[in-house]
This record gives C-alpha cells, structure tokens and sequence, in this order.
C-alpha cells in the first residue's frame, strides 16, 4: 500500500492534496525566502486522524509538519517532499467555563476567535499579537507565541492549563486539566510548548482565561531617552500596580518614518521629531479610578520633565489610532522595498548599549542602510527593521552577523518570540551553550528516535 | 579508590559525614513517617564540586539526592544508603539589578533572605510560603513551589529566567538569562523545574523581581457558602485588575478550631460560627487610591448581603494578626492528636461537590475523624486537615483512597504545590494517564538512565 494510500484512508480522499493539487497556501512561507515543497497535504478532522497519520508517517519514514495559520516567521514550516498537515479542520470551541475561568478549543481555532468567544462570555484571553486573525492556538502553543501583552499576562505558555497533544510514536497523550496548580509529576505540557512541533503536536488546549477589563487607558508620550522610558515603566508598574498591560517603544526615526506613511490616510497622532515615542496602555475594572490614577501617573512625569508630549487618549477610536502607529506597519514598510524584520530580546539594563552596538555594527557593513527599532520593551523584547542592503543570502547573513554578535555580548536572546524554525539555526549556538543544545537533541531524540516531527527545526541532528 | 575517599577529595574532609556523624536533621524527613539513611553527606561549596559529586556517584553507581531546606512534605528527600548532597554552602546572592528586575541567586539561598534582599533594593520577590526560612530557592525550583501568592504572581516556574543546573552525567547546563522573552529553542528549564530533583539539580537562579507594592489592604470576611466565595473573588478580581494578591478560605470548622486554640493568645479577630470564612489581601502602589477601592468593592458585597461580616486590617499590626490566623497552625494541629495533611487541587467549577464527597468519604471510613478543610482557594488549591484515625499505614491509606477518589472524579490533581515525592507515588495514575507516566519516564530514562539522581521519586522506573 503506498502512502498516499494510507493517508487516503485515514482522512478521506478530499482531505488529501498531492502535487498541482496543493494551494500555494500550503506552500507559501510567511516573509521568508525558504521554498516549501511538501509532496502531501493532509487536513484531519479530529485527534484520532492525527494520531494515525503521525504513526503513517513513521512507518513509511516520511516527515510529518503540523501546520497553524502559516504566519510564522521564521521558516518553522517549510519542508521538502515531505507531509504537511494542515490543523484548520480542528476548529471546535469546546467549552468556556466561566466559573473556573477556562476555555476548551481545537489547536485550529484562530486567537481571534477564541478572543471573541471569551469575551462574548465577558472574559480575556489575554493573548494578543499582531496575527490574531490568520494565527491559531495551537501554533501559539507551539511557538510560545508573545505579543504586546507578555508584560502583563506572560507568555502563551503561562496561559496553558490542559495540553492534547501527539507525540511522534502517534500516542495521544492528554492532560485536559482545569488546574492552575498541579504539580502531580513532571509538567510535560511546558516541555511541548515552544518546540516548534519537533516534540509533539498540539491538538487541544485549555486556557486560563482573565476578567474581562472594562477600562483602558492609552497614551502615546515622547521621551528623551531610553532611560527615560525604563523609568517610566517602572513607576507606572508600581504606582498601577497590576494594571500596565502593554508598554510599547518605537524609536524616533521609527516613529517618524511609520507615522509620516501612515499620515497620507490619517493624521499623525503626535508630531515626529522626539528621540523616543512609548505606546503605554493599562487596563482595569473601574473606569474612572483607573482613568483617574493613570493621568495623575503621567502628569507627574510631565511636570518633571521626564515625558516630553503626551496624548491621551479620549475615547476607543482615539485608543484604536494610537495603537495603529505600532501595528499597521506592513505597507510602511514595503515602501522601503526588500525590508528584513529581527525579534531579539535582552535585559533592560543592557538595551541602550546594544542599540549603539547593533547600529554601529550595521553601518559598518552597510553604511547607507536603514535600521529602525521597536518593539515591546516593557518585556524586553526588541523587533527592528533593515532595509537598504540587496536581498540576496550574503546580505541577510552580514545583517544577522551585525545584530546577533550584539545581542550575544549582552547576553540577549536572537529570537525573543517568533522562535529559531530554519531561518535562525545557525545562529543557536549565539546564545546557547553547548551544553544546552546537546540537552535539547538529547530530548528530541528521546522523544522522536525516527525524527519524524518538523525535522531540522530548532536544529539539525548530527 | 573507595567512595568516601573520591567524596572527601571533593568537598574536604570537613564537608563529608558518615555513620554516627550524621547530624539528624539529614536524616529526618519533615512531617512524613519515612525513614532516611544517607549513607554520605556532602555539602559542596560550588557548582563545580557539585559536578564532580555527581560524577563520583554515577561512576559508583551509587543514588545522590539534592537537600535544600529540607522542609517538603513527601518525602522527595528520603534516601537508603545513598548520598545526601546538602547544598546549604551555596547561599551567594550574587546580584540584584534593579534596571532588569532580576536577582541571580545560588540554590541554597533561602526564601526568605531572597525576599529581604530584593525588599532592601525595592524590589518583591512575589514567592511567599510559611516555610520562607528555611525553604531555599533551589528546592523552590526543584518542587516548583506555590503559596499564598499564586493567584496574582504565579508559582516558582513563572518567576525563573535563568537556571544553572548540573545533570545525570555531571554537565553542567547554564542559561543564567535575565531575559523575559526566549523563545531560542528548547525551554529546557521549565523541563527541570518541579521536577523534584530527578533530572538534574538546580545550583542557581535568576529570579524576576515586581515592583514592591506599597500598600496592602487586608480582609477577613466571612461568607454564607463556596458560591458566594468564588463571586466575590472574581469581581474582586476584575474591580480591583491586577491588585487582588490572596485569596485564601478557612471552611467553618477549621475557622472555629483553629481561631478558638489561638484565642489562648490573642484575640479572635471575628466571631466564629459563620459557614465560610475568606482572608482577602490586595497589594498595589497608592494607598489612598488602593484603599478607597478594595472598600467599595467589599461594601457593595456587604450591602447586597454577598459578604456576612467583615475585618479590614487598619494597621499592619492588624494585618499581621489576620494572617496568623491563616499561618499558625501546628501548634492547633498538634492540639488533635496525630494529624494528617492533604495537598490537592481543582477546577473552581467542581469545588463544591469535591468537598461534599471527600467529606463522605472520608465519614464512611472513620466516622469519627476530624476532616478540615482551608487553602489558596483563588488558585484553585485546598488543603485539608485530618485527626482521629489511627496514625498507622493502614489508616493513612484509607484516608487517601477516600480524598484521591474524590479529587480524580472532578479531574484535579493529587499535588496542587507538594510534589509527589514518595508519599504520593501510588497514587500518580489516579489523575495522570498511563500515556502521561509513560511520557514522564521516556524523559527520566533520556535524561538519567543509570537512575542516579533522586531515584524512586515521582515514580519508580520499571
């Protein structure tokens, strides 16, 4: 029986796509040069499909790649002539508990359909990115996926409870728990998450789910300094103790280029020409205390000196604009021509003089390129932006030498929360040990003898 | 070469005890009825003795065992002529850098001088537990430790950026990051904490720092039943976002028992008799404002009659006094004769009927036993109390069998923050599944197949 058979079998043979059958969705990598060519696109309809596709592929030896909503970044979903098994047929809301503050959903619900069916019940899933509306939960899962709330509600990992998951022998194993406490053996639901689907692939999940928030306060400030914007933090963190929810930067070359794009559709919510612009948000439960608490947070620093401008905003349209600074950026930045984004993250205190070093590291390679940073600096974590060199493998290579030698003397990480996938591989070692990746194949290869699940990601077994 | 030689070339011959030399306390096992037999105590200086000990033992195949504060409660420290690797010599604080919010820290230093360490710099370490003087921050990390605080700061795990830890084979694996954002491969720390010791030892930290909040509103209220418990507390949760940092509840009769024997010393802070008494705690940044809206928060419960009776703390002396009826406990508890604790969690959904039949249960087996229940009820993790039955294997067994039966019937766990140790063992399949032991196993035998670290903990390999 041939493989394509087999899988025939299992999904049934309109879920199966083979050669010119298979929609360039499925081959298409987001922002990324790496060609996908999988030989099979799968769709499974439930847990058991998935189980018996994985033990498919062992038996016949072929690599097997889950898929989510294909908005990774950094070629975590590429393969060659292998399986890819698109996970947008589990797509079922199980459940929202509201009383133990829990949803129940399918890895293929998107975040943003689980967001609304929280919040139709009046309660948060407090993950939130950019993606929302392509990226599911279990790719969210899977990448340990971040965000410009990580400051406040952690990481998708910290919003894991219950894990459904495959492993690469095709047993499911199962911990659908409600729990916010368990320490009932080892915690294999924290090994899984952020492994890129090389360890086992996410079918279920329960998240913890938050109150709802009923108030946000947003404000846009310009700073002199990153110092400046560090201290703010801190003193917004503890005088809204709990309530600082996102604390996004954008520098001054940033903001004014992304900002002037943006002006030809709508106005500039703050004119350019500051050294730093902060995009600070708390959220809360009491309207007008918050309201009240945040303006008297932030006249403080304006009396002083430390804010230089501020805009506040004064109702959700106002709160929606602001925000669209940060995050309509992708024709801002196709203006630019061939751009290349970078997600590094490193501690506060070492940020300033990794900005100097990175920028000067650039320069000196390509000293007509573009470098502009952002990012959500209230977690520590840095995106930027180049433009400028040729898109060619040389330039992308001296781009990645420049900033990742910069993020490892501060002892950064080169991917704060898109993850290593293809694209970062060779970089690993810049901020892991030896003994740390030798630790990480061991795993993989006690997990997945055969190297069947998303091989080469991560790393390559040697 | 014998193995006392190879140990004392390691550690020193001061830092070697055998036979009679062995002082009791690494011998005796904090509230539990196992017995301890070390046959060697070491207590190394530094990571690197660290290596080489556990180096000697697997070359000697010979079981070592990691010793922090030596107060858990299941036994994970119990061992039969094997070795007792004390790691009280690692107490450095090593840096507290208030830039980041970070403090690196070796195991052995203990809780609560992390805490007064990061409070002098005005930082929180958020972990708070009664154990606090003599817990340590490794053995924090190795159980994955929980406490009064989950609710709002999470447990040990959320709060650990960097680990140094020394596996099976003596490597020494280090990712000291202050980085909050990782997402470069593998998160191999999250696969060594909690996990009791038995895939490698934890020999330092990086601990993320809070805010130190500067005011704490404090309450004793008293309530007519779970529901109304559990609706206070969420909208507590969301009037109050973010601020809300305990959440425990003392059921009736533990209430009366307990507050009544304290009542020797000092008065009761409320009268008993009431179905459900909660200790409500909210620590935020301006007292004024803090104040005014935990107040209103609970005065609207107390007008729509949601709240019995209410004690807010006016003073921190009135605080204090409020927690010790929380906190001191040993002495009521020795007060019933021979007592046994029990360590569970679940879904707020299901607490109700969980009590309901544990309590059955448990009146089915012992008619006469005492069963009191109390716990971090915001984290979903109760704590129960029994007396009466005799204090024999037998009785121990039959109170577990009643307790786990009902824990498993409303999916929760057997550990919500103790661990599993040796106590728990024959119980793990009751809330885990087979897949899931399995799993835990395929990891133990990748990471340490001789079985030298902490063997027979959490499971027994087969």
């Amino acid at each position: 029986v041939s493989l394509t058979e087999t899988l025939s079998e299992i999904v049934g043979k309109s879920q199966l796509f083979e050669g010119d059958a298979i929609d360039d969705r499925y081959r298409w990598d987001f922002m990324l040069r790496f060609q996908s060519n999988p030989r099979h696109v799968v769709r499974p309809a439930n847990t058991e499909e998935v189980s018996r596709l994985v033990k498919a592929a062992k038996a016949s030896g072929t690599p097997i790649t889950a898929m989510g909503g294909g908005t990774g970044s950094t070629g975590g979903l590429v393969v060659d002539n292998a399986i890819i098994m698109s996970l947008e047929r589990l797509n079922r809301i199980h459940e929202i508990d509201p009383k133990s503050m829990t949803m129940t959903v399918d890895a293929g619900v998107t975040v943003q359909a689980a967001q609304e069916a929280a919040e139709a019940q009046g309660l948060l899933f407090a993950l939130d990115l950019g993606a929302r509306g392509s990226a599911t939960v279990g790719g969210a899962v899977s990448t340990n996926a971040g965000g410009s709330r990580v400051l406040r509600w952690g990481m998708m990992r910290d919003m894991v409870l219950g894990l459904e998951a495959v492993l690469a022998d095709g047993t499911i194993v199962s911990a659908m728990t409600k729990v916010l406490k368990d320490n009932a053996g080892y915690d294999w639901k924290q090994l899984l998450i952020g492994t890129e689907g090389t360890l086992g692939i996410v079918t279920k999940v329960v998240i913890r789910l938050r109150p709802l928030p009923i108030s946000a306060q947003t404000a846009l400030i310009a700073v002199p300094d990153l110092d400046a914007a560090i201290s703010i933090l801190r003193s917004l963190e503890g005088e809204l103790a709990g309530r600082v929810s996102s604390f996004e930067l954008m520098w001054g070359d940033f903001y004014d280029y992304v900002a002037g794009f943006q002006a030809q559709r709508r106005p500039q919510p703050m004119q350019g020409g500051y050294p730093l612009y902060c995009l600070v948000e708390a959220l809360g439960g009491h309207p007008e205390a918050d309201q009240e608490a945040f303006e008297a947070a932030l006249s403080g620093k304006i009396e002083e000196g430390t804010i230089l401008d501020a805009v506040i905003a004064q109702s959700e349209r106002e709160r929606q604009a602001l925000w669209l600074v940060r995050d309509d950026l992708i024709e801002a930045f196709n203006e630019l021509g061939k751009w290349l984004a970078f997600d590094i993250s490193m501690p506060h205190a070492d940020m300033a003089s990794f900005i100097d070093e990175a920028r000067a590291n650039i320069a000196a390679v390509y000293p007509d390129a573009r470098a502009m940073f952002y990012g959500h600096i209230g977690d520590g974590n840095l995106h930027l932006v180049t433009a400028g060199p040729a898109d060619d493998a040389d330039a992308h290579h001296n781009l990645d030498v420049a900033v990742y030698s910069a993020v490892r003397r501060v002892s950064g990480s080169i991917s704060g929360e898109h993850g290593i996938g293809l694209q970062k591989r060779e970089f690993m070692s810049w901020t892991r040990s030896e003994a740390e990746i030798q630790l990480m194949k061991t795993i993989k290869r006690a997990l997945d003898p055969d190297n069947i699940l998303n091989p080469g990601k991560v790393f390559e077994l040697n």
